[in-house]
């Protein structure tokens, strides 16, 4: 299992990791089986998303903010269940296949680490798992 | 990794695919492993929900609708935004188990393909790892 | 694949079952690969989140509970609609990785039953996949 670190610059984004993601299943050498991309954080996710155009994520982003507004009736005495409450929505890890030796996505996806609590010292685990005899 | 091709006919909706899934993995001959369900599109999804009553999809998209309304403040050009959202929620993919050469589902249970910018020619993909020495 | 029973004692209630996924890892013997966990229904859904500050889970529950409301124009003869969408909104499955003989988890991070239909008997799947030669 690798680890990839980010830092995060933004209350909440969507930071693209693709390329950091394809470059450790090129690496691994792995030609079939699965990728597993996981957030080992309560106020973050990974989703995959369209990686094309950033007012996609920007859109996202903010509709997940109307959704789960900054003020409510909150227990949690950190004050961030906004954006665990973000995080159960994305979801923590995503699993992509690998086929050839490359990563497989849809020709407008990416691999996003969502941000909801930042700035941040973050980390994404990436678990490459071979599928062949 | 197989590629199921599908026509979706509405905006919005859920189409069942449980059948065409279970006979890949019939087909492949796998006894015990892993099935992947990805939907390789930025305003698609994958779920898992009862394939029983059609009301239930039917409630699902509808709130869906509600809680992402078709107008708002969007910024992305293409004027989807509402469905890259709801892809976000769905999610893009998901992990079921095999067992006995049979894909493991709750009494329940269907795989659904979520179409939220249709009505388009859509693929899934479907990869079958194979888990035993 | 394992099967572990609980009973849920409320509507809605995130139940966190870490210890028994971490155990059957443990006896699986299993060094390196890959657990699924999988909720074979329809009205509840698995996730990954905070297992340290109990009002973390009662504030996403709530939230969960704000934006989908019990009453509402569903259709479902069953009338527990909302307690679907839950459980589309959080998923039914999650993977998540083993290394060295244990299950992975963020420093907070617990693997949570959801129930949004309860009480009830409830089961949840849980798959070991060896990726060791």
């Amino acid at each position: 299992m690798q680890t990839l670190r980010l830092t995060t610059t933004e209350k909440c984004a969507m930071v693209n990791i693709t390329a950091e993601v394809k470059r450790l299943v090129q690496e691994s050498g792995v030609r079939r089986g699965l990728c597993l991309i996981h957030a080992p954080h309560t106020t973050a996710g990974i989703a995959v998303q369209e990686g094309y155009d950033p007012d996609v994520a920007r859109d996202i982003t903010r509709a997940l903010n109307e959704q789960v507004p900054d003020e409510g009736d909150y227990q949690h005495a950190e004050g961030n269940s906004p954006a665990h409450i973000k995080s159960l929505i994305t979801g923590t890890g995503q699993v992509l296949p690998i086929e050839y030796g490359t990563l497989q996505l849809g020709r407008w996806q990416a691999v996003f680490f969502c941000e909801f609590d930042g700035p941040r010292e973050r980390t994404a685990w990436v678990q490459i798992i071979n599928a062949e005899g």
